[in-house]
């Protein structure tokens, strides 16, 4: 009998926004696997190691190293799907043998997270289960203590890798808006903000569930590189209904 | 010296989707406070009251019954206003006296929660730290199993209430979308989602993080009524980079 893949959230960074169902499934799982940078320790190892076992087999998935090489160009294309085949292969191998298998994710599993290119390789194949985790984003909202959406207010989801009239023109088109991959885009994306007059209300948040984190006004944040996990928030709430 | 108010996400039903972080500060609080349905009981106390202990105050906020009155009538805005102000005026009273309040928060407190209606009105007055939650639509699509967006793909949420238009236009104009508030908004949904092109590939997902909980392809679905806590998502992830 075929054992078990398991998707966990570990959510954004605080060891204490993991959920109960995501300890236990760590717990009793006989396989950890996780995601990292070849040479780096996991960030979602880290968050959750103090619920291994002992006697729990690890795999470390590391992605090969492609910094020398374009995203979009073939050859990191080509390289980086071999590797998601190669990983889910390797973790075909536990589950043919029986081994329930939680895979961590950073995050929410099946929002941006690298657990999906797994979860469609093996998904078809064996038994799984997705147990969902708190995103980056609303870690940053809560540590800042910001409303972010009411009612019926539209939200957007952006990568600031956009353009920055493709950024107004959706900027200016819905309540509230979350801006993800900030690193060099920050300073067109305060332009954006600025095209599309919600650069007041803007709010520009450093690690937000890290003990170092930080949130303050986008217009008193410097306007240079950003860690490519700070997010910018555009709250939606207006009225106080 | 003042109490804390801290706004505590349950997330979506299954009381296993609660942090850790949660759990302990609803253990360590003095009062619990949660909205309800005047006569019903509060589906978030429901979710997290194992972990209520001996001696803790209650405070049940129970919204005025405004069945016969229409929610953009200014009648009902005045007297659901000042439900919010005299529930957080009951919570000032704690807090003046040095307690800490937790509020519970179904979902996600910031992400359309009632709980932000507290925290405009006390958060400016008081120490507030706020719990984030796993949301209804993150639960949704881990239940389904469904990849929702991935890379630089835009997330659009949006609420049934909008007009077809509105919503094809918008339907067209995004990778992902998540379509809350469905209601009897369902045929319209669909209707939408079939002229932006989008029907296809649509999932229906009804008490996600319910143990009778069911996802199925939106064109399986019967075109009746809906629940209110139903959702459609549309995937935005077409690619398997």
């Amino acid at each position: 009998m075929s054992g078990k893949l398991i998707g966990v959230g570990t959510g954004p960074g605080d060891p204490e926004l993991l959920t109960l169902k995501a300890v236990r499934a760590i717990e009793r799982a006989d396989v950890v696997a996780f995601f990292a940078k070849r040479g780096n320790p996991s960030n979602a190892r880290a968050i959750v190691v103090e619920h291994f076992r002992t006697g729990q087999v690890e795999e470390a998935l590391d992605y090969p190293v492609t910094t020398e090489i374009h995203r979009h160009d073939n050859g990191y294309r080509d390289q980086i799907q071999r590797f998601y085949t190669e990983a889910a292969e390797r973790l075909a191998a536990h589950l043919d043998a029986g081994r329930t298998v939680a895979v961590l994710s950073e995050g929410d599993p099946l929002f941006y997270g690298s657990y999906m290119h797994l979860h469609v390789r093996l998904a078809p194949r064996y038994d799984t289960q997705v147990i969902p985790g708190i995103t980056a984003m609303s870690g940053c909202w809560s540590s800042a203590g910001l409303p972010l959406v009411q009612g019926d207010d539209i939200l957007t989801i952006l990568p600031g890798t956009l353009d920055q009239a493709e950024l107004a023109r959706r900027l200016s088109d819905t309540q509230g808006a979350v801006i993800m991959k900030l690193g060099r885009n920050l300073p067109k994306v305060r332009a954006a903000l600025a095209d599309a007059g919600r650069l007041d209300g803007a709010v520009y948040v450093e690690r937000g569930t890290m003990d170092n984190g930080a949130s303050i006004a986008l217009t008193e944040k410097p306007n240079d590189d950003a860690p490519y996990f700070s997010l910018v928030l555009v709250p939606g709430w207006s009225a106080r209904l």
